[in-house]
């Protein structure tokens, strides 16, 4: 498999630390210290999962090295839907206006990123497809509240648009070398460290210590098991993108797999924790760094528990 | 793909037709001539979708030709969600006590059974599973409200379990010869003839009208094309079993398809429209029925629109 093209789209609308304040009495002082979010950006009213990922995926297009009517397969992935009947992924296809193609969405959290290109990997085994969209997106401030002092202050709205051919198709095109997922749900206070209950509570994360180990301890185990299984050593890592979640996780991995702290790159400063879309917009803002040869581990780490890897290799 | 088991679970609480009367003023007579629906069953207050998985896969444990410890895949369907970060298949997954294999949640509306039976398809493709389990459940009562004169009297709540390996395990497996899915995002009102919006309007069907001639129109074409492609005729199905929506669309897409109506299996009578939950379930209720060597057709539709058949061999 290979990443043909990247884009994104991230609300105009910033909401810095002190607006927190007032609401839930942490100060812009305390919120950086404990998660590295300075600001976040958040969706404007006529705004929402849907029109953010078709927005990502236009921001694409432009760029993409074939038309949008080679695209034969579509995943959404979100866990704060607009709609679930007529999905993200419903939405991008009526974008597309691709008649008759499998179109899914998914969700395993914030790490849904990985698992869409493991269930796009799967239609290309099948040949059911060849040319993937796999758009992440997230509405994390349609659900949170401003005023709730364990999570409010970490969400931040955006999304991610991935294009995904079977073959290669062009010179610098990333090559997916593997992807691995795990779903941890047995695992921890997995059940009800961080939920999001539509029709009851709502969005919280009474057990947010819980998901900070498991984060860690999952995402630096899978990525020394993908650098292991593919024969490479942790050194040869040029850069390191977990899930965006909180800036103390991102150094926890980073120091406990000994990835210089440099390589591991972060956007949670001032988009918060985007959820599914954050290790995907990372790329997108990163892209014009990678050089080809370049190694990328992609490591996520979802609520609920779930966690995955993907290699990339520039 | 071979089905080795199938299980379901409905609640146990009945509401007849009588009981929408004085809330949305439509009679018994009406909604029976209208839908087909008699009663349905209403999760009780300590049910949700993630419940009636679990005791749907309960259900099926026993009489399972193998350990659930075997099991290496689950796909969780639902578009009714109880939470959308620990998901479906993740509760599933706890319930098992599974580390470490694959898990999603996705949805597709009405039609995500297909889809679920699809990402396994994938997985067994690419040798990441071999045994896997696909649960579909739908809390339809937890968003649908009563009085709602256009659909409130439609839904009904419950769960099913398909347990898939990739080879043939005991003689009388089911062989799924084929799988079809579509998205159909782009037609007609796609966006707008029935939707679910957790953080908006909720759960509504302004286009019932649409909705219907759509599910009949796409549930006939699959069935056709699934059957043409695998070199049987109409008169070679001996059970159809469709997405259960409404009577008038199993028997207008039985009647276009020249198929004998008693081929067709309902349980809308009494269920309603248990969403992507239906047609599993009704599986599950006629298995005792289904000789060696019987060809049944499953062909779906999700509002949103989406579309999906599977062929199968007794």
């Amino acid at each position: 498999m290979y990443i043909n093209h990247i884009s994104s789209y991230i609300p105009s609308n910033r909401i810095a630390n002190d607006y927190f304040g007032n609401l839930n009495g942490l100060s812009d002082e305390w919120i950086l210290e404990r998660t590295g979010i300075k600001e976040r950006r958040k969706a404007g009213k006529s705004e929402n999962a849907q029109t953010m990922g078709i927005e990502a995926v236009k921001n694409g297009l432009e760029d993409l090295p074939y038309g949008p009517e080679e695209i034969d397969l579509i995943v959404g992935g979100t866990y704060t839907p607009y709609d679930t009947i007529f999905t993200l992924g419903h939405a991008i296809q009526k974008l597309l206006d691709r008649s008759d193609i499998p179109v899914l969405s998914i969700s395993t959290a914030c790490s849904t990123f990985i698992n869409a290109v493991e269930v796009v990997e799967g239609y290309f085994a099948l040949n059911k497809a060849s040319k993937a969209l796999v758009v992440l997106s997230e509405h994390n401030t349609l659900y949170s509240k401003d005023e709730d002092q364990k999570a409010g202050h970490l969400w931040g709205d955006g999304a991610a648009a991935v294009f995904i051919s079977r073959e290669k198709l062009k010179e610098n095109d990333f090559a997916i070398k593997q992807v691995i997922t795990g779903g941890a749900g047995n695992v921890g206070k997995a059940s009800d460290s961080v939920f999001l209950r539509p029709g009851y509570e709502g969005f919280e994360m009474p057990f947010g210590r819980d998901v900070f180990i498991k984060a860690c301890q999952y995402m630096s185990g899978v990525t020394k098991r993908i650098i292991e299984e593919n024969n490479y050593t942790i050194e040869d890592i040029d850069y390191l993108i977990p899930h965006q979640a909180n800036l103390r996780i991102t150094k926890n991995v980073a120091e406990s797999l000994n990835v210089d702290p440099e390589k591991a790159l972060s956007n949670i400063q001032y988009l918060g924790n985007t959820g599914c879309a954050g290790a995907a917009i990372a790329m997108d803002e990163n892209k014009s760094r990678f050089k080809s040869g370049d190694v990328i581990v992609v490591t996520v780490f979802g609520g609920g528990y779930s966690y995955g890897a993907m290699l990339i290799e520039c």
